[in-house]
């Protein structure tokens, strides 16, 4: 099977406008194996329940930004299939379906949510979607009998979760599901302007939807290396959020002639914030004019999301025939 | 608001034909019911699934031969909305938006639930969809806004959940629900054959598809006054399963001449069966009759359910689309 064959899942929550953490960690990922791969990407807002239920006011609103995001960022609808969870139906009955054959003892010892649970406390804070999770997201990977799953580390659990899912399934029932492989995807560490990790729970991150000036104003937030005081100190690059950036998004000569710089003290931390400024306002112009002319047309962003929501739900009712098929439902 | 106004939702798993303690126990209050409310008949399969999804290969069977039994014995589906829980999507739909705003611990309490974890030991070896069952429970209530619940004690907790659902969901986002009340009804004991309550997997129970000759031959094995053993000995029809029958299925006068020549050992225990049996025989005929009309002709009962169906798919998508509109879901 070679892999334009094979079918790739991935999804996000939809948590709005994107930042320059998801471009490197997940976007440009998906724009590679897009090329490879038949890819479907859906925007998760069913999963966005499960912790933040009562927080639904901007939710379309979210859902719009970050499909903006995503197709601004080299996501090709004419290549990869983009839909929201909550327009198939059928994603919401197979959920029902495969429920019933995982055990209560398996999801409890989901590491997530053994993680939820310390946090959160007793069990009257815990919601139920939250137990339940693993199953939607089976449920996700598994409608279009997805082979690879791009994941993170922390992601591992819940593909042996939906592995097992398809295996119990096959046995109980008949063979429909392929097991999903995981895919662990290395991915450059990005800080964000406090040198935490780029999250936009801190409030520290760079947004694909800022413009030159707000880039400008963040870079010149960003921590360098505390132990340069004085512009004529030596610097280490090392330890500073700057140099991070400039070695993800600077050409590589560039790269090795500011650590050089740094470390004689030839370039100074201002000079060298204002070219990774420019050079984040030059990458990201082209993502900043497509998000611009995406969100000035919703009806275009609608019609994209239609489309993908016909392609998957015709590939959802597929499987759900199968399913059905094979436990003799209706 | 009267009752007419007022809607009714009850159901049952599809365990294929029924017997007489369902006709006594559920249907002939639904026959009732359906003449003063709004009634909503729904043959839970998804609910079968909880608990026997490695069973289903009858389940299509089983299910035409409850509903020819609903519709035998009364249930009237020119008044009555008659459906199949798995042809309704958005009640799966809605279980999932639901199921978000329950707590794990909540449905750990629910007595029915440990009771469940008493009997299967591990965690492991209880289905989620176990747990699950009283949101879907709640969600077979809410999608057609019933206001009243005939149900027995035992399901008092499940009922309690749903109005815990509906008010949590009013006050996170809109009055969309009303709380249904529960209506316990009032039933007669109508034991087995062996003396213990009539249930199909005691094998001592009286279908209502059963012939002349099988209830004939059901009703000659049924447990007497232990104590009676020769004709000429006084019976005490009080501890006599064969007297519980009479007592519901012949006329007052006959039962207490019965009780008195069954003292005084005017009446033996061959000639009480004999005439229990005729007695059956008459009170069923109808039911029998048109039974074997219905399941002669699928394309009847086929039609039944589409027509069930469609009613409660437009009362459901209304239902579903209050709710998405009050979570600002698409």
């Amino acid at each position: 099977m070679s892999n334009k064959e094979k079918t790739i899942l991935s999804g996000m929550r939809p948590t709005g406008k994107l930042h320059l953490g998801h471009l490197i960690g997940v976007l440009d990922n998906w724009s590679q194996l897009q090329k490879d791969y038949n890819c479907v990407f859906e925007v998760a807002d069913w999963h966005a329940l499960t912790t933040k239920y009562d927080q639904t006011e901007n939710i379309q609103q979210h859902i719009r930004e970050m499909v903006a995001d995503w197709i601004s960022a080299g996501i090709d609808p004419e290549e990869s299939i983009i839909f929201v969870q909550s327009d198939i139906p059928e994603i919401a009955e197979l959920n029902l379906l495969l429920s019933m054959i995982v055990s209560v003892g398996r999801l409890e010892r989901n590491p997530t949510y053994k993680e939820q649970i310390e946090e959160l406390g007793e069990n009257d804070a815990i919601p139920f979607g939250l137990l339940e999770y693993p199953v939607l997201q089976a449920t996700d990977i598994l409608f279009p009998k997805a082979d690879v799953v791009p994941v993170g580390e922390d992601q591992l659990p819940h593909i042996e979760i939906t592995r097992e899912i398809a295996r119990r399934f096959n046995h109980l029932y008949e063979d429909v599901f392929p097991e999903p492989e995981p895919k662990l995807a290395e991915v450059p560490r990005l800080p964000g302007l406090d040198g935490r990790k780029m999250s936009k729970s801190y409030g520290n991150a760079i947004y694909l939807a800022d413009d030159e000036e707000e880039i400008q104003n963040k870079v010149n937030q960003m921590v360098t290396d505390p132990d340069r005081i004085r512009l004529s100190d030596p610097g280490n690059p090392e330890v500073c959020s700057v140099f991070d950036f400039h070695k993800i998004f600077n050409n590589e000569e560039r790269v090795e002639k500011i650590a050089a710089d740094c470390r004689s003290a030839e370039l100074g931390c201002v000079d060298c914030k204002q070219e990774l400024a420019e050079v984040l306002v030059a990458q990201t112009a082209d993502i900043r004019a497509k998000r611009e002319e995406l969100l000035a047309d919703p009806a275009q962003l609608d019609k994209i999301l239609e489309e993908g929501a016909q392609q998957a739900r015709k590939i959802a009712s597929q499987t759900l025939a199968e399913v059905k098929n094979a436990m003799n439902m209706r």
